[in-house]
């Protein structure tokens, strides 16, 4: 298995849960909030900053310099760029360079735009009907029933932000992905079997034109 | 196998051949433009309307109005819908009435949307780069090499608009389908072969539910 697996997700759509059963069931690692350590340690970036705007939506070059005085500076006549944008491109470069290890499963942070001159990438994006995210986030957040549904949409939208502000594609379209899945179809077990299907048949087809 | 396929496609993507190639490796029915034939029997509307305005946006109540004059009027006082939206009806209800008559695949005409109540429908959308749209084009619809970019755009636009206008729905966006898929990245085969094993999946979890 030579395969690195990208996944956007909605918010309680058990997108986390798959990448980690996919990542578990191949015997390689899984990078989710973990990646923030490592790009926290390669760039010397404290690791809270990392965590200050992971995900997050970067605010515009205006409210930055009025709103967020210690992400933007001129410091002894330089010029500096947002504290957000270095944080991205520090978690980006730790991206690429962990791709240099091996196959891995990724969730969020833009992998797939990160990894995308790479030919061994699987771009997944997994979602759900709200009623199957409702139960996840319950049971799993502990987010107040009545907040369930504003918090979910809150994220997400704040994931779509991040991504389309640092891609030049748009979260949850079908065209930014090879694949799209609703994981209430299949169930998050069903959803990872078929997953793992279409590694085998890319892999399989892969060898097969190898052979000729 | 007792599931209906929707395919909602991008032009070029290979969705039809991908809806064949399933609705052949099942042998059930498959339908394309088959639907309008069935629909323009069912209605006794005459079939050359249902190719006018198979699968175009419906034009504006004012345009309509205005600009279209046999599609809309008053009649001996009585307000009649435009025939675009009469047509639309038809087409909804001829898929409606093969949904009883066993498991399809059908490509377009908002499908997924006209059996969304029923719980054995399985909805599809394939896409795939422009690179890959681009050969198809040009091999199977002859479209001249300069046209190509600018016919496909205007061809997803129109299917856009007509899907988004009579459902509540947005095309080609992840959250509309159970399935989305570049039908680049495993081929039109292991395309086919995947969506064959999510249906085996999806029906075998059926059976082992009816088991317990």
């Amino acid at each position: 298995m030579n395969t690195i697996i990208t996944i956007g997700r909605q918010y309680g759509s058990g997108g986390r849960e798959i990448g980690r059963k996919l990542a578990d069931s191949y015997g390689i690692p899984f990078y989710d909030k973990e990646l923030l350590k490592i790009a926290a340690k390669e760039s010397g970036i404290c690791e809270e900053m990392f965590e200050d705007y992971d995900e997050k939506p970067t605010t515009s070059f205006l409210y930055s310099l009025v709103m967020d005085p210690y992400s933007f500076g001129f410091h002894g006549g330089s010029f500096e760029i947002p504290l957000s944008q270095k944080v991205f491109l520090a978690a980006f470069d730790a991206i690429r360079k962990i791709a240099g290890q091996g196959p891995f499963v990724i969730v969020g942070r833009c992998a797939d735009y990160a990894l995308k001159d790479l030919d061994n990438t699987f771009n997944l994006f997994i979602q759900a009907p709200f009623a199957f995210k409702h139960d996840r986030i319950r049971d799993e957040y502990h987010i107040p029933e009545e907040k369930i549904r504003n918090h979910a949409e809150h994220v997400d939208k704040q994931r779509a932000s991040y991504y389309n502000y640092y891609t030049s594609r748009k979260w949850g379209d079908a065209t930014t992905y090879d694949l799209c899945l609703d994981s209430s179809y299949l169930g998050i077990d069903g959803t990872v079997e078929l997953i793992r299907q279409a590694v085998a048949l890319k892999e399989g087809s892969l060898w097969n034109n190898q052979d000729q």
